[in-house]
């Protein structure tokens, strides 16, 4: 961290301020200029709390100069991360599409969305079996019997599947049937859930916390890759501002700050991100256009009656043509959306 | 609900409008103005999403006319709660001061601190066991080893003890030694773990989320309430704002809105709300002056050696000058800070 | 207005409250459910303002129906205006790119920038006389000289001109050379203004303000159609939020649902919205999806000796890839992005 | 400013960051560290721009080390400064309320509430003739007449006048009435309206934006001060968060911070701080007991017939109660709010 000194510091000030970083761990280097003092301590531990220094009599400021991720930071790896699924590779060339209900809801309501967003182009089927509802009263999922039904959707359509889990005590259960375990904007601080997701071999898909700032949200991907779970896959869904007319402001320039802080690939969710079904495509193509490896995106077969998030979850129809916008405006940024020859087949009849 | 139809709309888009609200579960009332119908909704269920109304063609806007809590509201349950550990009381007249440090960290600080925070007016004790630190790399406190310390120290010096609980699985443990279960701003909206807390007899103070909202704030509320549990302090720790001077916004407002809008106890907590130790002392006397029902105040008996937010920490002796300062506030709103016979032979020495 | 009476509320405040309303011009629509009284008030004026029936005893909530404004809505006017300048219309199927220096310095920098833009691509140059700076020491602007200098170099490449007027003195002025008059963020409710460039014959450029809700930013433009003048082109530039990483975030959204909302055009300031030139052309690229029916670019000859901005300005080369790129971007919404015969031939070079 | 190099920076990159401040006159110091370099920067001028250089290939991160404004500022001035108006003075240590109608709109409504808050207590006598309004449609104020009545008020009650001017031009005619000239929030970065009143002679009070940073709103102060008026005085009035239920989050935390940075006196304005009447009493408590060096109130004879702003003023009654409370808060920090000797007697009737 960097000390600046009041102008009007003493020396006694200064000393203690030296002798506090000493005492802290770290290397200090100090400037006396004409006007100010100023104080680089360097070395020390990632953690220090720099407000300790702040506090003390006779300081201006303390800047800090690291940041206090590392294995999340592109500095440690400057190449990008490729999260893989088998073939899907979220993190490559390929804009990877995941979409399908808020909620598991019935076995024909998960098999038709799931035929519909396969037969446009989706690579991973999105469904909850748990779901954080800000009411009590609230339908709050169908739990096993869900992601059941999820599966079963998945592997008919040749899908992989993306389910959200809300607390440890669900973990073991969400990866029998997910391929990707979705943590949930709510839950980007749950930090004992965090910890045991580090133990999970399946990927981990981490929601930005609606207030989080991009460094809270990677140094909760840090504590994901510290324990050894190196698949992390971020996602921007939206932060609170003061507008009301969105549900939330998609910060579609998190694309472009996370691509050069960090390593791990990005993706975005517009559904819940405007929280209106009329606003989700445009904001979709912004994100393929600003640079996301990936969209999440809710359709449902009929979002009228969706037991949640039905006026945030597109018609199928709707979806194809905002896959066919996406295969468009990709390559301008020199990224594909693909068609399977077999979905292809399927979309001529 | 009330459904503005825009002026343009046509007969067959009003019609649909009814039949949506109507297999909601709604009695629907129409009033067809010169310019715009305006469709009244009422009875249905309180979980109703009003977006699924808002997409419908031809709506103008949807209008909530009821909270979407109920046992939280002032409406249900005109009397203010007093939520009452043995002969502490918190909502009555008298203002409770919660204090102590940030984490345990050994006998002797927590023993000592405790001793300061008594004598100098406090009723309850405050110090974590878990803590959830936005770094993997930061202190996490010393789990059940600095429950019994915190029990000890709270025992000697006849103090009750409020303490966190950071996850379902530390309840039965947390429930053993603390009069009171905290929850943190992050874990607002844990609705797993708000669920099992309503099975708990212990008071549980509701710390609010960083960006949540007062009525996000009275639903978590109301997730406790609902589970059986009618022990809910709720604590305004700040909240994010564009202004980063401050560590986060002390939204004192907060205060009075909450009094109108429920009966539950509020306090406040100006070491987060503020960050620095500096700020403290005028957020608590505002806090006061504003109506809070009491304060959570970190107070460290060497805060420059802390584990944790030492930033913010009082030492005992400013904390001794903010009761002092409070004890001339409090009458100013009908309100006391009351001094223990014993304490006040203490300050004596 | 709508107002929900609480559940307690007794006849006589009942009575108080249609008695106002009736006051206050508008016609009552009462009706008494099972729970609750709700009144609807139509007709009255514009104007009202709902906060004083909100403060009445037995008052829950007042619900307000209509927009504040009219001549901005799409509502008044179904159909999308189109701003035209001469052959160049904003709004229309073209997405019109307005490019140039943050501030005129020289001759020299000002036609060399405007060389570039052009054979770039864009129909429009930008750049300003009066500078509005947070700091009193920072660089103002050259005034008269470097309108004169912008007006030299926009006739000499064949582009329009759009440039800033900071307070109504110096409305006549810019009028003689700029063909749009831009209104930055920090006077968007500088009424006085406003209400004189209703008076005006050249279109209004009005920016955003860095908190303004939407429907602050459409009364404002409000001011000036209510005043007269019906060529107002709206600008999103970035809305303050808690993330500091940016310097502000632009609100994507904000395009699509001005679209729904109003009839005047939309377009995006990219430079100013992020403060970084590697995160222009993302934005860039994201707002042309989105839907946004033009650009505000800030491009420099030599950013890193500019006056003002440098650090936001693109290079010209940067600024040619976008416009490469955008021009793939553009058919995925069925729009274009011209290229002049002119510029074409200036291209082959 | 500081720059931090990134890791992998080359020694190339940094030779370049070095001449490029040296450039920008600046002296350099190198501090080469194991893992990073770090360049500090001093002298220089103080409108440097820091993201010239944090756009340079290598930067990792560039840190300002002193504050743009400098006459605002305690290191320059660290006495506070008191505003005197004859013998009112604000920034001593009687607390100063100021109070009155939002709009100037009879002579009977002026003088029926100057009578009332002069009785109470207040010093200054508030009230608008130029108000300004986010709808075209609203009251816009009588103008000079409104200000012809305020003075008459005002005299007729020895109370001091503080009066809104909304543009330059409108400068002369209030200078002619008021005492002191208020800068309302929508107007705090008009930047020629603060030059032009840094050549008055009349104090000014300067309302923090709806979205300013601390930093900001003294930068605009600074404009004042370095016309020449060293008669500032900031005012506190809330500002823009997600939060609904009130208008405007009132940042009390602001007075602290500001009493550090600045030796100007700062002031709160409680009453479009909240937006509603019955909140603006617990949060003038509040202001006071943070440390406040006054408050300015709306108070109305009758606020149901209000022309602006009626659901925000305070009846006479509920002004009377409020000092009484005042008054026994402000000796808890040493402060008083004073009787004048005529209006106790005049209390007595």
């Amino acid at each position: 961290m960097v000390v600046v000194m009041e102008e009007r510091a003493t020396e006694e000030q200064i000393q203690h301020v030296i002798a506090q970083l000493t005492e802290m761990g770290f290397d200090v280097h100090r400037s006396t200029g004409a006007l100010r003092t100023v104080i680089g301590a360097v070395g020390g531990n990632r953690e220090a709390d720099p407000r300790l220094v702040e506090v003390l009599d006779g300081v201006h400021e303390v800047l800090r100069i690291t940041e206090p991720y590392k294995l999340a930071s592109r500095t440690f790896k400057p190449d990008g991360t490729v999260v893989a699924v088998d073939d899907v590779r979220i993190g490559g060339d390929e804009v990877i599409v995941m979409a399908g209900p808020c909620s598991a809801e019935s076995e024909t309501q998960v098999n038709t969305t799931a035929a519909a967003v396969k037969r446009a182009g989706a690579k991973i089927l999105r469904g909850g079996a748990f779901k954080p509802r800000s009411s009590p009263y609230s339908f709050q999922g169908l739990g096993e019997a869900g992601l059941q039904m999820l599966r079963g959707a998945a592997d008919a359509h040749q899908l992989k599947l993306v389910s959200e889990v809300m607390d440890v005590s669900q973990i073991e259960q969400v990866e029998q049937y997910a391929d990707i375990l979705q943590v949930g904007a709510r839950n980007m601080q749950n930090f004992t859930l965090l910890r045991e997701l580090g133990r999970s071999r399946k990927p981990v898909l981490l929601k930005r916390g609606i207030s989080a700032t991009i460094e809270e949200w990677l140094l909760s991907a840090e504590y994901v890759l510290a324990g050894g779970n190196q698949d992390v896959i971020l996602c921007e869904r939206g932060i609170r501002t003061f507008e009301s007319y969105t549900r939330n402001t998609l910060d579609i320039s998190a694309i472009p700050v996370v691509k050069k802080l960090s390593h791990l690939p990005i993706i975005v969710d517009p559904s819940h991100g405007t929280g209106r079904r009329d606003k989700v495509a445009p904001m979709a193509r912004a994100a393929v256009a600003a640079g996301a490896d990936g969209l999440l995106i809710e359709v449902h077969c009929d979002p009228d009656h969706a037991l949640s998030d039905g006026a945030q979850s597109m018609f199928p129809s709707q979806f194809d043509r905002l896959m066919a916008e996406l295969r468009i405006i990709a390559p301008a940024i020199g990224r594909s959306i693909c068609l399977e020859p077999v979905a292809r087949r399927g979309w001529g009849h």
